[in-house]
């Protein structure tokens, strides 16, 4: 069987993407079994055009055990989806690659869409008779991977999310002037990230004090008048949304904007959909209101991320490779909580034909008064994700992250210091 | 002399203007000639109302402590401006509300308009003889009050925006799709803050590769030609920009987006000029574009603020205080260099008429390259302002901050622990 290691990146980034790909790296070297140690640039687009990079040249410098606090793709990331036929070229030619390069491990550290890559490589490894190890690294903010307790890269946005909602709390309610605040949090289907807006709180019934998650049917009247009630009760309402929130009609509150596009995977873009309330808040109640949207910070704000979640994602690496090792194949590394106080987690390999392409919502029974709210069931499954702050080193006063570059005409690649 | 104090918040909040209070209310409280220290809520517009709270009751908390590390303004802030004429009873009634209180010492936290709130009323009371001591403390995320080196709040700002906008190029910078990000920081005159954005470079001709501050009139062409050969050069093109920048025409970049407003100070509500580039640069250039709003995060983001910024707002606070009793009135403590390497800076008393009402610019001779770039003068500038990381105490996983909650039917005041 082929000794070398392929590992690559995929899907949106977050900010412990690299603390797995740092604990596959380590495991791996530390194992005599693995011979070569490669990075695919851009995941398997990268791969497909033989972009990649061996981490020989890498691994021993004292930089990089920076990786591991160093948030987005390092190896860069794509968002490609293998075709549905094994008759298509791009098989063979992946396989070709594999030969070429002797690749008896791949890893692929994403969320359902690149879960979906791995059960059809391993499917179509076992076709061709290619010996291989083929196994799925979790990483998603949204947590919406099935099976698994959570999913790294989750606790860490949760973390900026609710420190950050409680800072904005705190700035709004500087004022005495009546204002409306919503705040935009990434989530597509499922709610998880907007839910963790409830751990800003510093006492019952604080701000936020209405949340929005896209498991319910968003109603715009309901809406207006769930604000005019808060607006009874205290000066300044902050409100958090998910932007995938949605209409009975199944449009996304953002599309009242008319700004929405599609992405590769025929997922629609969303963004607007706090400035679509912002506009609905002026016009019903003519009242100082803002829009405030998260956007690409929350995935990628490693400073201030959770350290349970970088070490999470570390530990999900090295299993990974221990699983491989272990000759499993078509796997995915999954979280199971043994134990909630004192926290206890395991991962266990599970199949990732099970994970793939399917999505974890928001339970809905923890969604609580008048479909606003979030129950404490919730605050004690996610309170044990979100502990301890990395020391991430700084250099000049800021946070030391390292990073490839890449020149951009010879393709050459260096990591800088 | 009447021996109490009364210290206020205004203008918009920042990380550390809470630590300015903190300096006050404990340089007060160790001193024998201080008697009772009041904090008006919601500054001259509370206290115009007799809203106020008496800090022997918090000073005592273990958790006051944490008021130097917690952002936005703990006694709540307001944007008022006093009359122009002395003869407005708006004077007559501030007056009757010291003499009721026996206020003899009087500090007001904020930037070039609580400045002239300080100037006014030190005037007033010379001229009816009212012996008072009354100090302005700067503060401004802006940076831009003149004499002073810089002024508390910029640096933790600063260092926020130059972590996230490192954060955001290494989050686009992961796809090898061709991409330009506009990242939209605040500072409507005064570009210190954006500039700042230069930081979050790691080397050379690194992101974010493009820099426009209001100091320089925005031509729309010249940025799309700015973009257009800046792609040339890499893939994933981020560029910083103010919120303030205007066209030749002086009509602000976001009013093409005609959702501009005014405040009460008559200052345009400014926000949405990345939105306004992203339009046209996906017009122009058909390429996949993006609008980051930082919002009030950064002048709220206490996380990852800088410990020297936290240092020097208590500083400030202290030493207006000592001001004070020997005293000086109608003055602002101002920052002075008195060397760069190693850093080293003092606390001097000036006139506060001198720094109300004026603002501090970028020096146009720190915008470099086809006014697209910042000097490294600037990185020598700023380089000693962001160092050190506070070390916020954290419960639950999350920062422990402190704040008052106010019972909006009856006023009444607690501080939550």
């Amino acid at each position: 069987m082929n000794s070398n290691l392929i590992v690559g990146q995929s899907g949106g980034p977050t900010s412990v993407i690299n603390a797995s790909l740092y604990g596959v790296v380590k495991e791996a070297h530390e194992n005599k079994e693995i011979n070569k140690i490669y990075g695919m640039l851009n995941g398997i687009e990268g791969l497909l055009n033989r972009r990649m990079i061996d981490f020989d040249e890498l691994i021993n410098s004292p930089s990089f055990e920076q990786l591991q606090y160093t948030p987005s793709a390092f190896l860069g990331s794509c968002r490609y989806k293998l075709p549905e036929s094994f008759d298509d070229s791009t098989y063979r030619k992946i396989f070709e690659i594999f030969t070429e390069h002797e690749i008896g491990y791949f890893f692929y550290i994403g969320g359902n869409d690149s879960m979906d890559t791995v059960d059809k490589l391993s499917k179509y490894a076992a076709q061709i008779n290619y010996e291989i190890r083929i196994i799925g690294v979790p990483k998603t903010i949204d947590n919406d991977l099935v099976i698994t307790d959570h999913t790294p890269g989750f606790a860490s946005a949760a973390k900026f999310v609710a420190t950050s909602v409680r800072e904005i709390c705190l700035d709004v309610e500087g004022y005495k002037k009546p204002s409306v605040t919503i705040i935009e949090i990434m989530g597509r289907n499922a709610g998880w990230l907007t839910a963790a807006s409830v751990l800003a709180r510093n006492y019952h019934e604080d701000n936020p004090c209405l949340i929005y998650l896209p498991e319910i049917i968003f109603n715009m009247e309901k809406f207006i008048e769930d604000v005019r009630a808060q607006l009874k009760l205290r000066t300044n309402v902050v409100v958090a949304v998910s932007e995938g929130i949605r209409l009975g009609d199944d449009r996304f509150v953002c599309e009242l904007l008319d700004t929405a596009g599609t992405d590769n995977f025929g997922h629609k873009k969303l963004s607007g959909c706090s400035k679509a309330l912002d506009f609905e808040i002026r016009k019903h109640l003519g009242i100082k209101s803002r829009a405030v949207e998260f956007n690409v910070v929350q995935r990628c704000a490693a400073h201030g991320g959770s350290l349970t979640d970088i070490e999470e994602a570390v530990m999900s690496g090295r299993k990974s490779v221990e699983a491989a090792l272990k000759g499993e194949t078509g796997k995915m590394l999954a979280f199971i909580r043994k134990e909630n106080k004192p926290y206890r987690m395991e991962l266990e390999s599970v199949d990732v034909c099970d994970v793939c392409n399917k999505e974890k919502k928001f339970p809905k029974e923890w969604i609580t008064n008048n479909e606003t709210d979030i129950s404490s069931e919730f605050l004690d499954y996610i309170e044990p994700l979100i502990q301890g702050e990395p020391q991430v080193k700084t250099r000049g006063g800021l946070p030391h992250y390292v990073k490839l570059t890449k020149n951009s005409s010879s393709d050459e690649v260096k990591m800088v210091l």
